[in-house]
């Protein structure tokens, strides 16, 4: 498979970062990540505004910041690419700023494995930790806590990471949260990175007419809600029953969440 | 010069690490720092004690972790180094987790700009952010938020980040601190990575029979102290006047961080 390596195509396995790199030595580094559906990145567009908008959030540009789109169009090419995922970085070498940082631009493909279905006709899991990510509304290269954490963790039904600051949740370490109580559906508004599969959530919600906001989510409306569910690229729409050893609701995917799944994976087929 | 690339001795900038690699992507990886003196790791051992402990407590190995000592004298040898530093990092470039994570471990000099002289006559300042790094006791590649914040400070004579929880001080961003109030010594006891200038300022400390204890430092207590300063590998003992906007003490280096630097001088002196 063929990457983008700062300019040239090559074979992934031969695109190298130094070992004496900033983004090695201090994590430092934007990210981004979507799904190519059909020949096509999926809402790519909206996937690489928030790419350049988490670069600026970082103070990093890339030589080739005007030119993302057609770098995807040349992988998904080159690469006779169907069905499969983008990985882009942006990640300084150097230590220099004046006022951003130069970074180098890195594009490819790389396959995921897919989430074994009884997640989504049973539920899933999500286990509560109090951190909060350095600027979360930038996508960084940044996860070591919540890599850490789901390491640790042995029971396959649990997904990710919820994260929290004692008081209110904000999103899990790769998604973003939903909670559905007595009908209307809410999402952190604040302290997120705005995931795309959330956005097109939102506009799922406002299309069906069903009540919604963006709003503080606490602790305690987690645990007393009607439904849960997490949006993320890999994980599409899915339904959550129990968040450490608290069972939400019935312990049940809800009729709100299989709506807005339903809906969705309409959209995705659609594409 | 040569570094050690995971097994072989290469030259530096053929070293590289994968773009797929965990070690970007999620910012996962174990990390050590120190200083070359006569052609001798400075309190070596040290340091190599506590790279080990931050890759336990990361759950990375190497298949080189008994060669430490043995690569590092390689390194020294093969570069004819007198004087420079050492980093060393543990990076593990795929997700795979059976209780620990492999790593491949990379290990070669650097040379370091020296501070500026009349920060240690003048003395120096920091800026205070409220942050706690992920699992501080373990020296991760997790800096990102305080990279961030130093590039975006101006003032010359600020050379680090404080980070604090809204109560009590931890350590900065690449070092330890101490307060002087009345004679007595004070530094934080958690939530800081145990520096090995750290542990050789508390040695000194007691050898010179000065009043010492690692214990809980405020915000309070560290705005109306007589005297701070940072230890670290680079800064070796340097004064802090000013943090923020608060001056400290006389706004001069004070007489216990003075006698501390001078030991601390002499021991690398005669190291």
């Amino acid at each position: 498979m063929i990457g983008f390596n700062n300019g040239s195509y090559e074979e992934i396995d031969k695109i190298a970062v130094p070992i004496t790199s900033l983004s090695v030595n201090r994590g430092y580094g934007a990210f981004e990540f979507f799904e190519i559906i059909n020949h096509r990145p999926f809402y790519g567009e909206r996937h690489l505004v928030r790419f350049r908008r988490s670069m600026e959030l970082l103070k990093l540009y890339t030589d080739f910041d005007n030119d993302l789109q057609e770098i995807v169009n040349q992988l998904i090419q080159r690469n006779k690419i169907e069905h499969s995922y983008i990985k882009a970085f942006a990640l300084p070498h150097d230590i220099a700023f004046e006022g951003t940082k130069k970074a180098s631009l890195y594009v490819f493909p790389i396959d995921m494995p897919m989430y074994d279905p009884k997640l989504y006709t049973n539920g899933a899991q999500l286990i509560l930790k109090k951190h909060r990510r350095f600027m979360p509304e930038a996508k960084s290269t940044n996860y070591l806590a919540s890599q850490y954490w789901m390491d640790q963790e042995e029971n396959k039904q649990v997904v990710d990471v919820l994260l929290h600051d004692g008081i209110n949740i904000q999103e899990t370490s790769r998604g973003n949260i939903f909670l559905v109580k007595d009908n209307t559906v809410l999402t952190p508004a604040e302290g997120v990175l705005k995931g795309v599969t959330r956005g097109l959530v939102i506009e799922l919600l406002a299309e069906k007419g069903l009540l919604h906001a963006e709003t503080d989510v606490s602790l305690s409306m987690l645990f007393s809600a009607d439904e849960v569910f997490v949006s993320s690229t890999t994980k599409h729409i899915m339904p959550i029953i129990q968040i450490d050893d608290v069972v939400i609701g019935d312990g049940k995917p809800g009729p709100v969440t299989c709506k807005i799944r339903e809906a969705f994976l309409r959209l995705r087929h659609d594409y």
